[in-house]
This record gives C-alpha cells, sequence and structure tokens, in this order.
C-alpha cells in the first residue's frame, strides 16, 4: 500500500486524493441532498464500533430505499483500508471521523427527473476538530433552544443518518446569532428535546439520568454506549420525553456525539444548569465521562484539553 | 464566444464544460443539502421570467441565511450568457430547464463543523424530458397522495427552494410504488393539499379554481402566472385549503410546474377526476391551458405531443 | 333443537332464519353506525376466548352509553346457542366467526330526533372467508400505508369496536386502488402506525417484537394472545410507537386479527420486508404462528392453505 | 296512485310501506355505518332546494367512492314522488324530513370482507317533531361545547354527510348529560367552533355575522341560504375560524339545519348569549329569520311555536 | 412567641396579621399571576411532607427564573414557625393547608416594563375547608371533562405550580356550569386526561390503578404518595396516557390533592363510574384510601365526614 | 378636587394614593392571575381611544366571566377622572398609560376554594418609560423568537387581555437571555408568528404590509387604527398567517403597542431586517409612523428621541 501526502477517499470503487473525490453537480445528493451517510471515530487510531455504524447506515439505505450496491462486509472493508490509508497522515494526539456517504446517484438530462445513474458511494475521513472544541471540555456547552422544531417523522424520520441537514442548520443558525459558542438543541413537534446537529442530549436530576426516546432522534452509538454505561454502573437511566422543564431544573446536563463522546453542558437559553455554583462536569456527567473513557481505554477529555491554546 | 460540444455551466466565475463542473464531497450540499436553487425554463429557446425566478432565489438565500457573494444583476447577466452558450446543442424544437445552485460552501477539514469556503454558485441548464412525460398530455396525470406529509413551515419552510427534497422523495418512493407511472401530490400537517415534487396542485369545481395558499408550497411562479391569467380570463379562482374531500369531488384537476406549464390530472388516488366519462383535458383546464400559451406565445402541449413515439 | 337448513341469527330475543334478521332503515345503526359489536371465531368449531370478547363488547357499550338490556352471561348463552344451531351447515374443515352487534335502537318518527325504541340486539355467525384470503399464507400481505390518518382518540376512541368504519374504509380504498389485493394500516395523526381494518399490525426487528401501543388501535384479543406467547416464548416483546422508519427497516412483519390469527406481511408500500431475499414467513413469524397453532390446538395455517385452488 | 294508510318509502326500485322497508343485518350501513345520505324538509307541503340536497348527495358519494346505480334526475323524481305519495299523511299544518340514504350493500357470507351486492338505495320521508322542537324558538337553545373534538378532515371529512354519527353523537350525549335540552357544538382539533348533529353555528357582534368555513363542517343547504340572504340584506357576513372567545362574547347567536331553519342560542356553556338581558332573538338574528321567511314564503317558527301544549 | 387573635402570614421577612398582608397593585403576580407557589397541609396538626414541597417550589422557581433570595432551608423554618404561630386558631379537629407564594416583584413605574423590585415572598396558611367539602367522601365528585385543553407544556409546563390559574378557572367554570357541584378534570391536546385545579386523577380497571403521567399535570405530593403505597401494597399502578374511553369504562375513580387526600368519583360527564350499582368509594379506592391514613396516621375521611351538617 | 403630591389610583369605590391601593394576598389575581385589564396612553395628556379599550375590557370580563359590578360608561368616567387628577404630577413632554384591572375577588379562607368576595376594581395610571425604550426608536428593535409558543386559544383565548402573563413571560426571558436589550415575538403552535408581550408584529415586503390575524394575537387598538391608516393610505394591508419565512425575508418589519405606536424592528433573530444596508424605519414604516403622528396629532417619535441621554 503506498503511503500519499495527501488524504485519501474511496469513491465509486477506487481510492483516490481527495481533492479527486468530486462529484457531479448533478449528483442527486448535491441537488436534493438525496443520500445517507454514517460516521464513526478513532480513539488512539482504533475504529469505534464500526459494525453498530454500519449496520445504523444500512438501515437508513432502507429507510430511503438507496441501493449501495456493495455488502455491509464490502463497506466495512473499504472504511478499515481508507483509515489504514490515512493514519499515516496525523500526529499521535490526533484521531479521525471516519464515515460512508452513499447519494442515489448522478441525474441523466436526457432522462426524466427520477432517473440516476447507479449510486455514489464514498469512503472518507477527516481529522476531529480537537482544538476548536477544546474550551467545551473546560466551559461546558452553552445550548440554545431555537424556535425551530425537528422535522416529524411522518415527514422525514430523524432516525436515517441523511444528508438532509437543513432544518438542523437553521435551528443551529438562530442558536448561533445568540451566541456564536452555543449549539443548539431542537425541540419536536409536541415541545420535547430532540437533538442537536449531530448530538444526543442528556439531563441528570437527583440522580437519574434521561435522553429523549429514540423515535425522534438519531439513536447516536455513542449515545447507546452511554445508556448501557450507566446501567452497568448502577446509575438509574430513562428514555423518556424530555421538556424545557426537565432542562431548566436539571443538576446537571451534557451532549453526547461520535467526537464529543460526553461533554457537559453549562447553560440551556442562558440559564446555568444546576444553579450559579455548580460543578462542571457535574458529579453523575463525571461518572459517566470516566466510564466512557475506561470503556475505549482512551482518554477524549485530555486529548480535546491537550489542543486548547497555552 | 466560442461554441462547444459539450454544455456548459458556470461555478464560482468561470463557464466549464458540465464535465468539469464538479464539487468536493465536502461540499456542504452534497453532505447536507445546505443550499438552495431555482429553476425557470425556455419556451422556443426564450428565458420564461428570468426576472421572477432570481427574485425567489435571493430570498430562499435570504432565508437561509447565506450570502451568494453576486448580486441578483450578475447571476441574471450569468444566467442569460449559459443559456446563450448552450442553446445550440439543441434542437429546435427542443428547450431548456435554466438555474442556479448555491450552496453554503466546501467544508474545511481543519476548523470546526460550522465552517466553510465561501459559496459554491452554479449555474447549469438541462434540456427538457420532453419524450419522457409527453403522455402525461394525453393521457393526464395519475396522482398518488402519499402517507408521508410535507414538512412544516416551523421545521423548514416549504417556500424556500432548497436543496433538501426528501421529504419529496419519500412521498414521490410510495406514489411510484402503487404506479410507476404516479405522481405524489402530499398532504401538510393538517391533513390539507400542498405539492408534488416540484409542482403545485389546482382543482376546479363547479367553475371554480382553487389552489393550495401559498403558505405550505413552494409558489410556483407558472402558478401565480395560472392565477393571474384565470383572473383575466373572468375565471373565480381562489387560493384556500384544499382537503381530500375537494380533490374526490372535483370536476377537473391539474398539476403546473416549469416544465409542465399546465398538465391534467387522470386521476387522484385511482378516482378518476370528474367520473369516469369526463372529458380530458376538461374545459377550465382547456382554457388556462390555452390562455398559457397565448400568454408565453408557445404552444407547450403541442411540443410535448410532438415528442410521442411515432 | 330443530336443524334448519338457513343459518340462524338472534334478534331481540328470538332465533330466526337470517333472512328474517331484519333491521328498519330507521335503525340508529343503520342511519349513523349507531352500534357497537365484538367478534370471535371458532377453531374447529370451538369458540375462541368467548368470555374476552363479551368483556370487550360490554366495555364498547359502556363507552357509547348504549344499555343492551341484557347480561354478558346471557349474551354469553345465546352465542354458544347460536353457534350450536348453525354448525351442522358448515364443513368439518370450516370456521364461522360468531359475533354479537348492538345498535341504540329504532328511531321513532313521532318523537324528537335522539328518542329511539330499545337497543337492537343481535347475534349473528359467518363462514370464514377461507378461500378468498388463502393466498396471504403463502404470499403474505402487502401492505398499503394510506394518506387517510386513523380517527384520533379525542374524536372517537379506536378501542371501542363500533359500528362506524367509514374512517377505515376510506384508508382500505386508497390501499387497494394502489394495489388490489392490498390491505391498508393506517398511521395515527402523530404518524404512528395504529392498525388495519380488523387487524393489528407487528414488526419484528433484531430479534425484538413490536405493536403499537393500545391506545390508538382495538387491542385484539389475537394480539393480546400474540404479546402473550410471545412473553412465554422468551421472545422480547414491546407495545411501543412504530412508525414507517420502523416499518420500512423491520426484518419480518405480520398482522393478526381474529380471522388471520398471525399472517406474514410481504411488502409495505412496495418495499419488500426484510430485503429481496428474506423468507416468509420470517423466522420469528414461524415461531410465534407455530406456538398460536399449539395454543388454540389447531392448524389454522393449514386450514387457510387448504382452500387454495388446485 | 294508490294512498295508503301507512307511510310509504323507496328501497332499491319500488315503494314500500314504511313497515316493509327493512335491511338485512349484513348491509354495510348497518355494520358499518358505511353509507351517506342527504335530507331536505317541505315548507307548506313543499319541496325546499331538492336540487341542491341532492347535488350534495352524490358529491357523498363520490367522495366515499359508491356508486348508486342511478343518475341525479332519477334520484330527485323518485323522492317527488315519495312526497307526494305521503303528503296525505300529514297535516296541514305538518311538514315532512325527505331524503335519500345510500349504503354500499349488503355483504355475502360466502365472500371476503370488502364484497357486497349493489348498492342500497333509500328514499323516505318523516315528520317534521314539530312539537318535541317548538319550546327552542320560545326560549332559545342551550348549546354545551363538549370535550370530544370534530373527526379531522384527514380522518374523514365532515363535508360528506355519511351515517357514521358516533363523533357527533358522543359529543351530543356529554351535551345532554350537563343538560337534557342542550344541544352540542363541536370544536374542531384546532379548537374552533364547527357544528352540531346536523346543525350549523353562526355568532353576531357588532353587527357582523360569522360561521365556520365550509373545511371542517357539513355545508348546510339552509346555512347557505342565510349567508346570501345576509348578503343580500346587507348584512357584514363572514365564514371565518371562530373560537370559544367568539362564542364568548357574541351579541347573538343562533343554528341553522334543515328543520330548524334559523333558531336562536340561549346559552353556551351556561353563559347567556348577549348578557342576562339580551332580547331573544336578537335583532340580527330575527331579520335573518323574517329574511328566511320571505325567501321560503312560509313562518316556519309560527309553525314551530303553534305545536307548543296550550 | 405572642399569641395573636388574628391569623399572621410572614411577607418580605416579617410576621404580620393577615391584614396587613398586603401587596401593591403593581405586584407582577397582581398583574401578571408573575409568581409560583406551593401549599401542604397539617394533619392533626402536623405538616405533611414539607420537604418534598419546599423542594417543588424550588424548581418552580428555576423554571420561572425567579431567585427568592433565602434558602430553602430558611423558607422551611419560617414555614414551620408560621405553622406554630397560628395552630391555636383553629379547633382540634380542624387543619391548615400551609405554603409558600413568590412572586418576581413590584414593577417600578419610572423603569421599563421588565423592571421591579426584588421579589415577594409571603408565607400563609388557611382553614381546609373541611366543611365545604365533606358531601364528597359520602357522594363521590361529580367529574366533568370541559371543552378547554390544559395549556402545553411548550406554553407553560403544568409542572411549574405557578400563579397563572386561568387555563384552569376557566375549565371549572365550564364544569359547573353543567353541575355546581362538578370538578373539572382537563383534557391536554392529545386528548389525554390531565389534572383538574390542584387535584390529580387515578381510574382502576381490572385490579390495575392508572395516573397521568407526570408531563402534563403537576406531580402531586400526594399522587407520588399513593402510587408508591400501591406498589407497597401489591396493587398494580402505572403512569401513562389515559383517555375517555379508559375513564368511560373504568371501574372505579378517585381524586387526590393535598387536601382531599383521596377522595371517590361518582361520575364521568353523567356516567356513573362503574355502572349503576358501584359501590362508593370502589374497594381498591378504599384500600388506598385507608392505606394513606395509615400512612399519615391520621384518618382524613373522618375528619370531612365529621363535618357534615347534622 | 384636591392636588395630590402622591399618583393615585382608584380602587373598588374610592380614589387613593397609590401606596394605600393595595390587595390582599389572597386576592385572586395575586394567586392565580385571575383578572383582566385594559390600558391606554396619553397623547399629549389626551387618552387614546378610551371607548375602544374599554369594549376590550368588558369582552376580557366576558370571556372569564367576571362581572365588575359597574358599567362601561362608569369605568369611563373613573378613568377620564383618574387621569385628571394624575395629570399634573408628570412634565408637559410626559405622557401615562391609563388603564383599569378587574380581578375576580378575594379567597375568603372560611369557605370553599371557588368563593370570594366581589371583584377587586383598579383604575390606575403609569408615566410612560419614554427614557428605557427611546433607543428602540434610533436603533430598531432586535426581536427574537423564541421556543416557547403562545398558548393556544383552546386553553386560553389570546384575545382576553388577561393577567397570566407567564407565557410571554417565559418567551421574553429567553430572548433577553439571548440579547438583554431583544424583544420577544412568539410563535403560535403551527409556527406562525403572534405577537409579544403587548406588542403586535408587522412585516412588509413588496410593498405589501402583513399582520397576524387577530384569532391568535390580542388585537391591539393601535394595531387596528394602523391597519386602517393603511388601507386609507392606499398600502396594501393583509391580515394573514406570517410564519419565519416572512420574518426572514422581509422588507421591513415593525412592532406597534399602545405605548410603542410604530417602532421599527432592526433584526430578527440576529438576521438585519432587510439586508445590510437597508434604511431604518424602511419607507412604508416611515409612511405608517408618519401617518399614525397625523391621526393623533402628536409627534410620538420626537416625544421617545427627545429623551434620550445627551
Amino acid at each position: 500500500m503506498e503511503r500519499s501526502n495527501e488524504r485519501q477517499a474511496w469513491i465509486n470503487g477506487e481510492f483516490v486524493p481527495e481533492s479527486r473525490c468530486v462529484v457531479s453537480f448533478r449528483d442527486r445528493s448535491f441537488k436534493f441532498g438525496d443520500g445517507v451517510f454514517d460516521m464513526t471515530r478513532t480513539f488512539g487510531h482504533k475504529l469505534f464500533k464500526l459494525d453498530e455504524h454500519i449496520d445504523r447506515l444500512y438501515r437508513s439505505l432502507s429507510y430511503v430505499r438507496i441501493d449501495p450496491g456493495i455488502s455491509p462486509k464490502e463497506m466495512k472493508d473499504i472504511t478499515e483500508e481508507l483509515t489504514e490509508r490515512n493514519l499515516h497522515l496525523i500526529g499521535e494526539g490526533d484521531d479521525y471521523w471516519v464515515g460512508q456517504r452513499v447519494s442515489r446517484g448522478t441525474f441523466i438530462p436526457e432522462a426524466d427527473i427520477h432517473s440516476s445513474s447507479g449510486p455514489t458511494v464514498i469512503v472518507e475521513c477527516t481529522p476531529l476538530p480537537l482544538k476548536a472544541r477544546a474550551a467545551l471540555y473546560r466551559d461546558g456547552i452553552a445550548v440554545v433552544v431555537p424556535a425551530t422544531r425537528r422535522s416529524p417523522p411522518d415527514s422525514f424520520s430523524p432516525r436515517a443518518k441523511s444528508h438532509n441537514y437543513l432544518n438542523l442548520i437553521m435551528g443551529d443558525l438562530e442558536a448561533k446569532a445568540a451566541d456564536p459558542e452555543a449549539w443548539a438543541v431542537l425541540l419536536d413537534q409536541n415541545g420535547n428535546v430532540t437533538e442537536g446537529m449531530g448530538s444526543n442530549f442528556f439531563s441528570v436530576r437527583d440522580g437519574v439520568v434521561r435522553t429523549p426516546r429514540a423515535q425522534f432522534v438519531l439513536p447516536g452509538v455513542v449515545r447507546q454506549t452511554v445508556i448501557d454505561l450507566a446501567r452497568e454502573n448502577g446509575i438509574p437511566m430513562e428514555e423518556c420525553d424530555i421538556d424545557l422543564y426537565d432542562a431548566y431544573t436539571a443538576d446537571e446536563a451534557f451532549l453526547t456525539s461520535t467526537s464529543l463522546c460526553v461533554c457537559p453542558v453549562r447553560s440551556i437559553n442562558g440559564n446555568r444548569v444546576g444553579g450559579a455554583d455548580a460543578p462542571l462536569p457535574g458529579p453523575i456527567t463525571q461518572r459517566l465521562s470516566d466510564a466512557f473513557k475506561d470503556y475505549v481505554k482512551f482518554d477524549f477529555v485530555a486529548q480535546y484539553l491537550g489542543s486548547l491554546d497555552g
């Protein structure tokens, strides 16, 4: 396997330098966001729960009726090889997001609007933005709940990880208008908390950890890992409807995501979580963060904090 | 101006052959559908209401907070030049879709998830699928109303013409599963008729033409032209809530779109519109179709029917 | 007990030949659907869980505030005698639906709109349509999810088994317009799967069986039996919200009803359940179907398949 | 034409005495309420706007996809003859409801659940309950708004006059539990006023008459007549959303229906409409009631009040 | 501690006779209901679960972002002293409601609309209305479900015990218009049963006790006590969605509140709970009422019934 | 009429210094917000449209079923006298808010929860916060749309001006957390723009002025005046559903209220209205502001701007 100075991506059968991993402006995912993806990360250069991510990818594909033309096993092999080919390009202390993207294909002008070539399949990796996010582990995340509501399941299920992100982006733009460092967490049509752009929300009250039910959110692999770790560690844990009353009266709150793992929330709509003098992270968040480190055998918090400017 | 054998597109400042009009897999419109577009057509090689389409494009851009970096006037000039450069590549009887696409830009891996280069702006044209759609003018469109509901305005406004089409695509997949030739027309969260993938719905009952209010649909330029033509021709016309009772008890129905102009609907969920012996198109549809031909000084019906296989 | 050549029914106190079991056009159930019913079946000429059905009937009566004028015990005795009187009219391999219907009564013209005579109570039986449904056990059921939504509980509770079926019939007409052999399964106002016309829906994913919560569906006696059998057989089982994402990504699906017992679903909106090569029925469906046969000590699948044309 | 001592009805092709106008317990309208109807009345023994009622009947038939097998013209002729045959049975001062009922037909046991014979068509008349309702014109109607909400249009359109009345009946039972003389008027899912069981609601405030838009109610023929009369008489009139604020702050309110014509409302949920000393009927209600009398050339109020016990 | 002949209240730092416990008309709780409260009662002159009530008060304060300026411990001490100071003013057989009220403060005219002085904090007690409610324990409560729906959590969470009661008052006015002795229990936006003005609803069917989930109701301290007692006594207990079908088909029903403890419901919308001959209270209600008496070591039923007029 | 050095208020029959205008902590408006109010202002010491405000007050009273015990005429006389008594206490350049507040009365402890003394009626005035708001006329208002939704009409109608403001206050707290100078404008349950705390929203696009329909907002007297002025000045004006698409793509926007009259909006959720270089106020806003000045014969803008710090 040759070593390249440029990161490589895999597209429709071949590994290419990223600069050659391009798609036509007629690709349905460019024109319509008509595609799905999944994404894991490495911890110390090892891929995290790749099987679970590939499984979720194929569920997303089933939901939108796209046949990627390759099997889950092949997808996994390509992902592992892609990772291998790119690891030498990051430092020891760095890690990658690694993911797959499948578009329904490229629109063929002479046919009707629904025709397309076969699917566009891409496997790619991206260095984690450790430095850009490091302060979140020191200061906590400022969550803002925007007026924009998460798309309802009968319009498009939030459980499919698709290339249609404008609903989440609109919410995030609102949050960032209120505070440029804020992360949006959207409500659903019933006023219950759902998720942010790629992140899941957890609250803690009187020792009980709660996270929204999986129907209205993308059920994150880290989210599930944290649920499992809570149960294994004897921390009461509920998947249930959570609303702004829960959020505002929580003792602690945190977000999970592939890249964040477990990251404390400092405030919700400007309200300091747990009151003015609450420790950050709170004690249960700390326990779950530590349990996650043990589980992945990797100190992701140290990795982030190590990227802070001196 | 050189003449090329390949269609050209304009991308970020230059005219290129379409095969070189490509975007990175990191383009936010490929990854997130994070872009908007607009699209008109030519009639006899003349662009239709380009100003109105450009105006709507800039409204979509405002809504999603993307600054394209060029003015409406520049966008118009580019569109006209792009059309000019490509007209020699289609036959006299053919015509183009001509449109603009603006993505928020390309994600820069080393920065955080929200960073991007400047916007990706593309102007492009596509031959109209005259042959593929010709039979619709002879037989009428079979409309199927799927279970999938149009995204609500507080999730993402249907009035912005964006690159997030999965909601409409899911509906269309349902319709095509019922009948491969069918077109989907979706209901909104209240059970009112909205729109199909790029098309607007009209019904006629007792001489009154009705179309859904503009809040829950993309307010098509052809839709507005037909509303105006109805009023100019003394045909009673209402923008109002329309539900399945209206659809099932209509005397006539038709769809409008940039490419279709005015095309009769044969059936809704298998129900023959207007009853078994109703003429196709119905008399009011015919009047509006004729008025549209007069308005654009072009017989679009003849153009479509002329593409039918001999 | 005399033996008749015509099936008998019981109406308001007497057994009569079916041709004499008639009601006035002023009966409120003819005019308004103002009545409730329940229905069990025989397995090998034995009535199935008659007590549970009678109990549900009286709950439906309470909900709509109709007093049938006879006790549950009397209703049961009449039902058993009615069955007895009619069994000689079907073959050994055949079986009956057996049920009770109670209308609020017959409108008396000279009084006001709300007046009526006492209730109309009917007990009746119908041969099961074994031949008409036999192919479903060989090919699986094609489920179509229509645009029509199940009536919400604050309009009329789906848990009462009433004579108001137009909501379900409208859904079924849509499904049959898409595919004449299809069965409709409707969504509720929140976009969750509910039920079809007399049938309950089950999905299977990763070994877990799921069926909609009882609030939005008629809680079928067979549905409850299957839930119990799953639990007794160590098959994980959840009553929960199920939406189209669950349906489209299921490994298996099946319907239950009094007459169907357990019948596999082949496709949902044209999507082959479990993928193109999935066995029919799937393994968990097969286990539950077998457990049901054991429970009722009757091979209902063989009964149906035996009615297939040679 | 022979004169009978018993009222006659027409059923599936023949005139019969009412006591012989019966349907099987397997008729789909008895079992499922699977039918539609329409109903006008006579004024001084003359049928009121029969064409409009027949037109609405055929729209209801289209909506539920029932083909009655006879034309509107035939339906009208039968209705007129039926009326003629029965007029001698009521007194001069009395009048009839006259209507048509169409069921999808009678279920055939040996076929599947969806099969049926041809439709059951009935034309019938009923003496108006003048005496039972007379006090309403003296005292006004006590309206109670129940907790039960009108079925939403995407479950079953209130605009089709069907044999599924349980939703309205449940509301009426609630109202009558509060006050045995009360009439229910239901809200829709958005909290707007819709209709009662066969009646339309109107409010008056500051000289403007308002009635709910036609989408959520059966658009009564009398309702439309009153709208037209208001406009002809220069009384400002709006079809719009009306909620409990409008109802509670109205100066006047009244119900319309085929039989009631225009009848004043005394109270809404126990609140005296217009305040303790408001005249009954209020001045605008009186004007519209008078205009209706003129229009039908018949004093329906005198007819009702004349039936009061001495 | 001096003994006063007038009840005392505590306001912003001092104990005063109630007649001097007054607030400005500019107090935000008078103008806007901009305050929260909590309330427990004494049993035999002992305060019930004061800690739980104070904890809930501080959660309500967090939700509405009011800082009372004193700690939970101080609030508790004041409450206990306030109780002590007033006990000599009631008879042995009587008891008090004892509670805390916190307003955001008094509007200062010269500043803008949002300015206010510091918070207004009041601690007060009120003799329980034993006589006025005694008949409820003998006859049961008549529950009426009004058309008014409980405010949704995304408008204002029912879980915060605030000074905004108009939504509940509007429902109660409807119920009392139907029956002056009736208590309202409201539905939520989905048609599920929530709560009355300060009371929680429980139903019993086939031995299972059910009460609405805590998201849509104020989670009463007595409610939680009854849930715990049911579980300790082996009575199956579910917190779940309850709708009118559950209410109408219940075997038993009861309300709980701080003052009522456990009080049987006789009828719901005029429907006798459990049927005409059902005992009152029903057997499970009796067991829970007895368990509650044991738990508080006080016969609250005897206390109420002892206040009945001779 | 004596002249006092302290502002006076009128309470239950007498004029008192404000410091003596107090209510018991048992007043239902303090405990429950169980009251309504209305409020006009003076322009150059003259009351604005007092009749319209009193009329709206009595409508609010009807809605909540409170009888104030005095007639509209008396209420008007008291209001005028109250104004007269207090005018000498403000400068020439200042003005008053003048309003009426009616609480259902004071709870009587010994009776049941619903009893109360007669109503508490207060008439009061407050100097307008000219200085605190002056900058809004120079800089425009920053509008933030919070996640909290306006209470739906079937919970409590926004059209009644009540003492229950917590829903609006929660929204305002969210907005002020994003920007301490921001004003909240809430969406309704359907995602349409409603109102802020006492203010109405208007947008302008392509020369057409739009404001939300009156059903979901308090129909402000200034709002109606501006609607009338637009029509009189030939400016196209619509009362219609407005959503975030309208807000984000507007050319201009402004708020109206009793105190603000017409005040331009600078930004909505951080988006500069009309684009970066839009004039403030925009041309149509300016025309309406000028028309309002002419109508009231008072330059309210100069009054505000004159209060700016030098």
